[in-house]
């Protein structure tokens, strides 16, 4: 790329941080955590060093699979995270764990915050498990979580796997930044299948029956209602229908299967360009995401907006002002 | 609401203006249509009219029940709508028909363009039957419909029915405007419900399997397969879990059922405040929206962005700048 294409690049890298991307590079973990580190840190300086570093990486990016991983706290997911990167790491791979959890920064990590929760994973140095960072809203915990996955692809993982909880607009966010997303269930039929969230059927690229060995026939129940679900939908890949499969994370049993559907995906998505589109998507849209975020930021802040908001979303909130009228009367005192 | 909370209000209403308001609110058909040209009009001085016309009708708006009618082609709207329509005024109700159809412009009016296709509503003085805006983009044909309804409102129909098509993001876009989305779908069973879009089941507040008669067993099973689909989900409403019905309007069989199912929704949501809170919530919404369409136009026409936007968009595209880089690199060129 010419440097007049991308002025963000000017700056070269202080020896120090040359000294971090050479340590990510050769896979060394102290520099890959450091590295996040770096990303995860609220200073404007530290920002602009974490820019550089991740740009200078960038050019080793992309060789992983990114796996989304989400269900309701007791749907297994640790367990499920550590058989399959266990098996994973057995067959020659290296695996990196980042969690989304929006709310950890208030509960003090509710994932992925006690790593003895993965006992066999954390000894093992082809794993990297990364707790969620504490940093507030879930944009920017989804910010530096997709940087941090940036920086495990360049310091070789073969697999990244980002957990989440079902906070919120967690999965949605989670799943516009893997390749793949995940959803572990449980086998209660019925009405605690209500407790689905809207959009999550939707975003599923499989889901998961976890804990199959408890009660088999609710899991094939389950299983059933779930196939139906997504009959209705019309799937979001024309090469993809999400398929629902039953394993138990705790037997290691259907861990293999798992992996299966994983390259399955891979197989039926690579070929058409289809994966290397939607990663391109996904770029672009958090790309609009964040001009988005700052447009709306920048806005709030002015003076005239801050002075006339309260009282016109009251107005339009009565009924007094349209919508319309409204947001032309505040756009308007951005102009002078 | 004091005159300087409200800038937007300051000029007042020319004497043919004031004439277009008083006939509007005394039911005058010349006028409602007069009054809907104004707002659909592109000119800039129509539209400041429009805004004012709409600020002095607007204390009597609110009265009417919204309802959504969605569907694919060959589902039966019209049909329906005419069934209903004709049952209404039998009722002494009002009613008028609008449409959000964001294709009109490209293939010269769908829906509702053709009048004769509700050939005794249309003679009726109890109705008012307005074609969809053709002003290209959703966003601008809802903001018509939007204005348009409350136009009518300030008329006095009692019922206003929004009919859409499934084109694009136009179902959402219509479930955000009014008080209850209604689905209405074919006794195809099978396959064919695989057609329904993303994000339709979760949006519809009652689901609707037209042509009954045509297929007694067909319309069970499909009724069957709605039930189960929406007993998946979580429903949007705590006081409210969307129902399937079945009905024929051809036969004008079922149109009693259907209205019914009206009334209860509002039985269920006024007393709790859920109905005028989900108002309130759709005008604060459709108004942070029209802000951020008009930030990010603002953002686009910067001469700065439109030099760089498109390299760095390519850059993002082939992974050589992250997201994040781009963003902000742009958001900068706005401050100078």
């Amino acid at each position: 790329m010419k440097l007049g294409e991308a002025p963000v690049l000017a700056h070269s890298l202080s020896t120090a941080d040359q000294a971090l991307v050479d340590g990510v590079l050769a896979g060394q973990r102290r520099a890959l955590a450091k590295a996040i580190t770096l990303i995860e840190s609220t200073r404007h300086d530290h920002q602009q060093r974490a820019q550089q570093v991740l740009n200078a990486l960038l050019p080793q990016t992309g060789n992983a699979i990114r796996i989304g991983i989400s269900g309701v706290p007791g749907a297994g997911k640790s367990t499920f995270i550590e058989a399959l990167g266990v098996w994973l790491i057995e067959q020659g791979k290296k695996l990196a764990v980042l969690a989304v959890d929006p709310s950890s920064s208030v509960s003090g990590g509710s994932i992925l915050g006690d790593k003895t929760r993965m006992e066999q994973l954390c000894q093992r140095e082809e794993a990297f498990i990364r707790p969620s960072p504490s940093a507030g809203s879930l944009g920017g915990v989804a910010e530096k979580t997709r940087e941090a996955m940036l920086l495990c692809e360049a310091a070789g993982f073969d697999v990244i796997i980002v957990e989440t909880v079902g906070v919120g607009q967690s999965e949605t966010t989670v799943a516009g930044m893997v390749d793949m997303f995940c959803l572990l269930q449980l086998p209660n039929a019925g009405d605690d299948l209500q407790a689905i969230k809207k959009g999550i059927v939707e975003i599923a690229d499989l889901v998961v029956i976890n804990k199959a060995d408890i009660d088999r026939q609710a899991t094939a129940v389950v299983r059933a209602q779930w196939r139906n679900a997504l009959h209705m939908l019309r799937p979001a890949s024309p090469n993809w229908a999400p398929p629902v499969i039953a394993l138990s994370a705790l037997h290691k049993e259907g861990i293999v299967d798992f992996w299966e559907q994983i390259e399955k995906y891979q197989a039926a998505l690579k070929p058409t360009g289809e994966f290397a589109a939607k990663r391109q998507h996904q770029s672009l849209s958090w790309m609009w995401q964040l001009i988005d975020s700052g447009l709306r930021q920048h806005f709030r802040h002015h003076p005239r907006v801050q002075e006339n908001l309260p009282a016109l979303t009251l107005s339009v909130e009565q009924g007094h002002t349209t919508p319309a009228a409204a947001a032309y009367a505040l756009l308007d005192y951005l102009k002078h």
